[in-house]
């Protein structure tokens, strides 16, 4: 079981927990309330995957993901004002699970047998749906709404990560390795650089 | 079929399809409208909670659970002077539904053969999906987002029943009783006194 | 493969892209996120349909509702200065799309052997899901919501389609061209002049 997929699958869902706690901050909820959104965010994004792609939802098949997001969940609580100076180490955090569970998704779709266009929009979906769920939980506009570059690095990760493979350059893990870094490279520099699009591949706002 | 868990159940369900209705108040909606957001905050929860669990959504078996939503807010509509003098009337209503549907999950869960964790997130889940959804419909705060106790009752009442079955002091349908009375007076105590949780267990938002 | 059925499916589908990515005008969002938003537009209802149906989803079983949903997509990106003056459109194509997916899913409804009740949920659930993502992950009111007419044509129009079956007055796909262009022509004549429902079928909005 501990292997590295495992590994970074937990990674992935303590990460999003962190983040859905960070997100209750503007809100004066109580420790029960907290962990009910820590845990529905990190669960979120990985549970539709596995409902779409009709395999048995990863955490009532091991419940150790519960666990780890509850704990995750506790401890961010109990941390907080150590970890939580500036709420910009929410986007860090969202990037990162974004990042592992985008990859981590796009080598769960191709292991069942299907395409790499059902691989690029399970990676994204994974990727995106904890932290949607955890955006409409806390009342924030969801984080794809964003200027910064939010959906561009994973589609591109994720493309990259499927020529990799497709050209046999990297095995499974590998590849992932790389796609996921490629995603959380670029959007944290997005976050940190305020990168955006150029303009002729972005609809200006109407009130701009 | 007329065991009390199927009763419970349809109980559930009319009584969220009162809050959709109820929660359409400050909307101008008409009939059909509201019936939709009824019948859809009253199956919204079971639905999820029978989609994670992979076992047949509980209203494509059995369609007398959405006659029952659809006469419930149809008599909502009609009635709706009588009934709704204060807009408190929905918070009671939803804790009422929140309460059935958090003991009903944990057995179903149970039954399946999944252990206590499982069971805690789906009663969770299943409890707050319903009015979730409704919250997200009609455009208002998701309760799980209120200062008074939410998630909670839910947790506090979800072990309760968890702990009666467990040290067998109670058989199945009594243990969902007193965890659900649990839930429903914790909850409503919390709406009627505005009881939140000590400073020591909350994050305080920001702006205070 | 090419039967009507089909096509209307895609049909279907790439009106909800371009929706999806009319929706994202008020944001400045980049080419990528807009695919995103156009995509999950796209096949959100038909995925909840499936899902909850228990069948397998449709765009998975068939990727050519993705390559089909992401060309609309881009091309609505593209073209967006021809084709959208006014944001009235997007209300129209809305329209559209919810009038083709709710006669389809009662077409796939009924054959999975359910009965009438299940036909209409499924009906409504498929034509009005894939709008309430777009307008969740945009951050705009429901249409729920709205005050013209939205959820009645729709209940009208599968409730007529189903009683052309019922009287068997007209074959399967017969029934669901009359059921669809009721939906949308009510809705669209609802949009145009401001069609409501007469007060006796409305709850007037507390501040009104």
């Amino acid at each position: 079981m501990l292997e590295p997929t495992y590994l970074a699958g937990m990674l992935a869902t303590v990460t999003f927990s962190v983040t859905g706690v960070l997100a209750t901050r503007s809100h004066h909820m109580d420790v029960f309330g907290i962990l009910v959104v820590g845990v529905v965010t990190a669960v979120g994004g990985g549970t539709l995957r596995d409902i779409i792609l009709d395999v048995p939802v990863f955490w009532v098949a091991d419940a150790n993901y519960l666990v780890a997001a509850v704990a995750a969940a506790l401890a961010t609580f109990i941390l907080r004002d150590l970890i939580q100076r500036r709420m910009q180490w929410l986007l860090y955090l969202d990037a990162f699970g974004v990042a592992l569970f985008a990859a981590l998704a796009v080598g769960k779709t191709l292991a069942l047998g299907l395409g790499a266009s059902h691989a690029i929009v399970m990676g994204v979906i994974t990727g995106i749906g904890g932290g949607i769920i955890r955006d409409l939980l806390t009342g924030r506009p969801t984080l794809i709404m964003s200027r910064d570059l939010y959906a561009s690095p994973i589609l591109l990760g994720v493309c990259l990560q499927l020529l990799l493979l497709h050209f046999a350059l990297l095995d499974a893990q590998w590849a992932a390795l790389v796609g996921g870094l490629f995603i959380f490279c670029t959007r944290a520099a997005a976050v940190r650089f305020h990168w955006q699009m150029p303009d002729l591949l972005t609809i200006p706002s109407r009130d701009s």
